[in-house]
């Protein structure tokens, strides 16, 4: 792994299009899929979403509160996940919005971006309440190949309270992460290992967004009502390869078979390509 | 469980203090104890802690990262410690600081706060990042009995840039919690099961603190800096019973030997009761 996490997720971006399959195995996408809500049904879905992405999408993000939700039974099919992708070189991003102050943090870290531990991934989203500065032992690892996500603006309406509130520089939460995330991406030449999560159904934050140095990994769109048109437009003049659009119901919500997955992924990696 | 968090907690805190016993099981802490960084070091130091805690203090709060580190491994140990806690009828809280949109939100309140799930805790800290509203479920979780503390003002410097940054009603982040979590308790007679984590490190925010209706888990005391003293001026007003103070390294800080363990644990609380 020499290269850095930025450059490995810009290549897929470039050679598979900018979409990321989201796997998030609730009880209701189980029913759907005609599936037990247990350790069995959320193995059975999590690794035939793996197997529909393989060579078609830039990176599979696992929502790990669905796996979290069977306890040690659900980290172990997280594990198996994990290790299936590794092995069929598919990037991971694990959305688990870990954050807490520093030390704390330290071992989020551990668990979630060191290559000793099982739950070991490419990338992991992390949730900035506590500050970006606390943030500090997530990026540490991104010089030793990982990534990145801070949360800047997520998708629903409710966050807007917390997340366009304005700091004692009068700049508004989101537009401090951003710029936070940027400054630490200035000294790299390529794309940066840190990026940010940005709903896509968010209007466009003050920050100019082709200055973050980093990528973006963007929810919203599909079953959340963003379209790609928009992502486009939000993301018009960010570098190539630097925008990940996150599709997970809307593609799952096709049910189980093997080929109406795979349809779907490349249905959905096309539609986006086509805009960004 | 007939009655709600909110009353067993308070109960708890008059029979025996207001100290929450931190479990904590760092790399930097097994060390200490002469203990292996791995999930037979983790074990033994939790259910050391735990054993000290029996009968002695209001509840334990596992920091849920420590056990995150061994994955699944550390999980399972996780649900041991919740288990015997249970049997040892120890409340826990668990410092998980989950936090995402709704429906994500609905899957962590299903792995925190359900009787069913392997990782059932009386309560859970949660993340306000994405706004109040979005915390919906986990909130519905406390008419069965169960608890939840919202991160107001953390017990870290960096996290007063996103929580005292302003909303657009001229209310600071903070405040702004502490508000919402004193409405959703409005109609509680008694000590409400949804309190806040306000570190004790920090300035008194704005909000009457006496008026929030629910509990205050308050971190920062011991090794983080925070006296007593601190805590007894800046919750001087509130209800008996409703302020639960965590300490953790200052008291595993003392090493394995169960008997100087108690006697920690014996020395925190009463000096806390002083205060409180």
């Amino acid at each position: 792994m020499g290269e850095t996490f930025g450059q490995r997720l810009q290549e897929r971006i470039r050679a598979l299009g900018p979409l990321c399959v989201g796997i998030d195995p609730s009880s209701t996408l189980l029913a759907s899929w005609g599936r037990p809500d247990s350790v069995e049904g959320l193995e059975f879905m999590a690794l035939a979403i793996l197997e529909a992405s393989v060579g078609a999408a830039a990176a599979i993000k696992p929502q790990v509160a669905y796996f979290e939700r069977f306890g040690a039974a659900g980290y172990r099919v997280l594990e198996r996940l994990l290790a299936d992708a590794r092995d069929a070189e598919v990037l991971v991003i694990a959305d688990a919005k870990r954050g807490d102050i520093g030390a704390t943090n330290e071992a989020y870290a551990a668990a979630w971006l060191e290559e000793s531990s099982p739950l070991c991934c490419d990338a992991l989203t992390v949730s900035p309440f506590t500050g970006v500065g606390a943030l500090t032992p997530f990026f540490s690892r991104c010089v030793q190949g990982r990534g990145v996500f801070v949360l800047a603006a997520t998708s629903n309406d409710e966050g807007r309270s917390v997340q366009r509130a304005r700091t004692d520089r009068d700049e508004a939460v989101e537009d401090l992460i951003l710029r936070s995330v940027a400054e630490l991406n200035a000294s790299q030449e390529n794309l940066g290992s840190l990026g940010v999560v940005l709903g896509a159904t968010r209007d466009r934050p003050r920050f100019d967004l082709a200055a973050l140095r980093g990528p973006y990994l963007v929810p919203g769109v599909g079953a959340q009502g963003a379209t790609p048109e928009q992502v486009g437009r939000l993301f018009e003049r960010c570098p190539e390869g630097s925008v990940l659009v996150n599709v997970a119901r809307a593609i799952a919500n096709t049910g189980p078979e093997r080929s109406a997955l795979r349809d779907a992924v490349a249905r959905w990696r096309d539609n986006l390509t086509s805009f960004l």
